[in-house]
């Protein structure tokens, strides 16, 4: 495995690869990689011969408030956990690097912002497309794979690819889950051991709203449950819960073939996030699973 | 020539040409091509194995009072120019092929942007940006090709491609000029022939302000002189004069080692823009020249 940790060797050895007729995979990620990371660098190694991963966190997807001093790094074991998984290049930059001076240019979202995360999050998913237009431009990768934990960013950047014609393809994975069904997040960490007890619960939560969902009960209903859900079971705030189309993120849940359920609770150190995507035409048939 | 209307035929015929280890040239036009487009063509056919022309009048670089829908449009004529100058691929796409939907996301233009032409223009460069990205991204070329009479949309242009890493290179070309030194431009077909006598006032008058910024004298001084010029000489109004460091387009002249004297005159029915841009440290022994 490479680590580089300018652009210039980044393009150097991918436009080898592709000359060499190899197709790119490309796994972009803020570093502090769990299971959740590797099954995405598996995926690409699986389906790729040459594949990349970056680790930088984005200064211009943190809010003013948010956590991107204290955000979780580990260099070593990261390093560590991509050559296990057999990553071919790992770019690392500086944040001077990526943005040597103030941009001339940003990428504005304007569709699918406006719910979820991006609710509280002003201003995050245009830091979040403007840094994947730079690496989508530095890799030149033909696949790029998200995670679907993080779904109203593979929502947008669905909408990113196709809007921009973006010459690569979106493979969304599997969210990766503890034995108890906690999502795996870089920022799980943060959690108290009570905190870490409880957070299971939201996706014990989902299960259960799914399956309400299924069941014909209304939206607004299932929303009173998993509200008194997490106020009564433990000790976080729940910042959202919403039913919408998926990957439109539309509040008229009939808008695409799929549905997601998707939740947020703040607890005292980490915001938490989960959801799960159901398929809405075989709901009966297939019951729930992630797409 | 191939003349394809479809994104999926560009991309299908730009990857043929990358993978026979073609150079590929563009020159993005909005038609009614004349020979400053000319002029671009002829150089991209010069350094450029394949050399693909777009021809498409952008919706979204046009404000809500200006002239999107009487843009001038031969489209016959300029398929025969395209011919012509030995152009590969000629691309007309109709506005629904470039925005199927209300696009998700747009580019934000920060810098360079609140002098010249931007002034006036509130989001056309958003606009020009917009359409280049998806245009890269669609053509995939190695070099693209400017005429500096549009100098803010090339300075603009310049910083996209750093800020964003686009793998293309810009080229600038000069401004090709009728006898008497009028710009060519797509819009002076609204010129009366009153109007069409006077506006090669617009170059005079920017050589002699040339002549006297080598001079030494003061930008205002210079700045009043074109003012009562265009003001005695001519039916139009000065929308700018302005002298600027180039490209960063900053009042602080010594910014960059170019300088650059642009104006914008409104005659009843066209707004005409020209420039010069001089090189700020050898003025005197090199005299005006463009770049």
């Amino acid at each position: 495995m490479n680590i580089v940790t300018t652009i210039a060797e980044v393009k150097q050895r991918t436009e080898e690869a592709r000359n060499q007729g190899k197709t790119i995979g490309f796994v972009p990620t803020m570093g502090f990689l769990h299971e959740g990371h590797a099954s995405l660098m598996k995926r690409a190694r699986q389906e790729c011969d040459f594949v990349v991963v970056s680790i930088f966190v984005n200064p211009l997807q943190f809010g003013p408030n948010e956590d991107f001093e204290r955000y979780p790094r580990d260099e070593q074991r990261d390093r560590a956990l991509a050559q296990d998984m057999g990553v071919d290049l790992l770019f690392c930059p500086t944040v001077e690097e990526m943005y040597p001076r103030a941009s001339s240019v940003t990428v504005n979202v304007h569709k699918r912002v406006d719910v979820l995360c991006g609710k509280s999050r002003v201003g995050h998913f245009d830091g979040v497309a403007t840094v994947l237009v730079k690496l989508f431009n530095i890799v030149g990768a033909h696949r790029v794979y998200f995670g679907s934990k993080d779904a109203q960013q593979a929502a947008v950047v669905q909408g990113l690819i196709e809007d921009f014609n973006i010459p690569v393809t979106l493979a969304l994975c599997e969210t990766v889950r503890e034995q108890d069904g906690l999502a795996k997040s870089s920022r799980n960490v943060y959690l108290s051991q009570q905190e870490r007890d409880q957070a299971s619960l939201l996706y014990a939560t989902l299960t259960q709203a799914a399956t309400r969902l299924q069941a014909g009960e209304n939206v607004q209903t299932i929303a009173a449950m998993v509200e008194a859900e997490i106020r009564n079971q433990t000790s976080g705030t729940l910042d959202y819960f919403e039913i919408l189309s998926y990957p439109s993120l539309e509040q008229n849940i009939n808008h695409d073939e799929r549905v997601i359920l998707a939740i947020a609770v703040q607890f005292s150190k980490a915001r938490l996030i989960d959801n799960l995507i159901v398929s809405r035409q075989d709901q009966k048939e297939e019951g729930i699973h992630h797409v």
